[in-house]
């Protein structure tokens, strides 16, 4: 299994103090050593950094660490290889345009006897996640050819994928399109929202702290969503099982749930919790 | 108008010496100081490095300076904006999957009046250069709706896309899949092909040297494609305007005219020079 990290900003914010804590885990705290990926949209552009190396000690993740690249949707991943080998292109996350925007995908899990259908986009690797990826695209332009499905539209389709595929085994994902975030529980995801008042942040996979109150404005609001805490001294939600979530300018705007015992079909109206 | 680097290899090589010479026209040697890309394929999997900083004091070209990535095809751009604003989504090189492969894209020029063919891929910036890529990959997946054009039919869609597009300007580009690399020049664009017996490269904007005898194997062969030559020691051939080249495993393996009076239907058969 993986390591995932995802950020939703109401402005751009960097991912620095997080991603410090988090490329630990990729062979320094955990042992998810084959390969990372973390992806930044920057207004409708979107660059990926990845490598097979694991992050604790790749240069690439060193740059990450200490660059303040500022961006409102942050998808990372750290990889545990199940299925497909250690190369560049099983590593996430994911990348692929759809009407006429880059969609980001990383995943941490593993899917048993799972084919995608097929459709304009397919996947370059070999994983069971990029798969999983291009046929929750391929479905996405089923439903919506131009590749702009509205906001009920998306959780509609997203929702019914995520609960089809999880009956093939363990899939949490993070997806973004540089509008909004998706992140999906099926065993293992939690997350927190920090806004004023802030305070002191301590990481739980090294030493080191930060003081928001430092680093933040008064309106800004940043949810990070991570596989486990990334701090050991704030509130953490940890998300229920099989539970979809639609974060958007740093807030939780829908929670749907893909429990299996749910209707397959897509639901004329996904219930919508808003926060 | 922009800058261009490509390399098409038959061994995995780094491009750390030319890439050190190339990043210092974006803003040091030469005025290209709106942004600046580069993308390596390793195997199927392709990572790209893209910023909006000029090169010459960019963190991250500093690293890709640095950081001997191996690859056997990689394209490099400096922007000079034309159209479109300096945004991360009009920082060349584009990637898009097509028929399962990474396509990459960077185009050195200025198109007037030209707008692509609708089809599957579709632009996410605002530049002349990411519609013509669109419209090169639709056009090849109006000819081969799996993407996956032999070489003969990838040579007569391309040829005859450069031809059209031309009309509306300078259309410097260079393309690749992780199989092949063509390059077109509409009006500057040179190449050097290195292979034993090796000797000693001297870069033309810095004052660095290389004695390839120490790095290379004796079946190593890299083509290396620039807007100007790059090092001042060595006999680059300098492309005839409207031709497009094609290389494989470091070898020019085709070069075909992409001049306004030839046929701007589809020849049955291009003429293929070998080399």
């Amino acid at each position: 299994m993986c390591q995932l990290l995802g950020m939703n900003a109401n402005v751009p914010t960097d991912i620095c103090f997080s991603f410090t804590g988090f490329r630990q885990r990729g062979g320094g705290t955990d042992h998810h050593a084959d390969g990372w990926g973390i992806g930044f949209f920057e207004d409708a552009g979107c660059r990926i950094f990845i490598d097979t190396e694991p992050s604790v000690n790749s240069p690439i993740a060193a740059l990450v660490s200490a660059y303040p690249i500022r961006s409102r949707h942050v998808i990372a991943h750290i990889r545990k290889a199940t299925q497909g080998q250690v190369r560049l292109q099983n590593t996430h996350p994911f990348q692929r345009e759809v009407g006429g925007r880059y969609w980001l995908f990383a995943h941490n899990g593993d899917l048993k006897g799972f084919t995608g259908r097929s459709g304009p986009t397919r996947p370059v690797g070999d994983t069971d996640s990029e798969q999983a990826f291009c046929h929750l695209l391929n479905a996405v332009l089923a439903e919506y050819p131009d590749g702009r499905p509205d906001e009920a539209g998306l959780l509609a389709v997203v929702t019914q994928v995520a609960t089809e595929v999880s009956r093939h085994g363990t899939f949490n994902f993070l997806l973004s399109n540089g509008d909004w975030l998706i992140a999906h529980c099926s065993t293992q995801l939690a997350w927190i929202i920090r806004q004023a008042p802030f305070s002191v942040a301590h990481l739980s996979d090294e030493d080191v702290s930060l003081d928001f109150c430092q680093h933040a404005a008064a309106g800004d609001r940043v949810a990070v969503i991570a596989t486990a805490p990334l701090t050991d001294n704030e509130a953490w939600t940890i998300i229920a099982p099989q539970t979809l979530l639609l974060f958007r300018a740093g807030a939780l705007v829908a929670s749907v749930s893909t429990a299996a015992d749910e209707p397959a079909f897509l639901p004329a109206e996904p219930a919508v919790a808003s926060a």
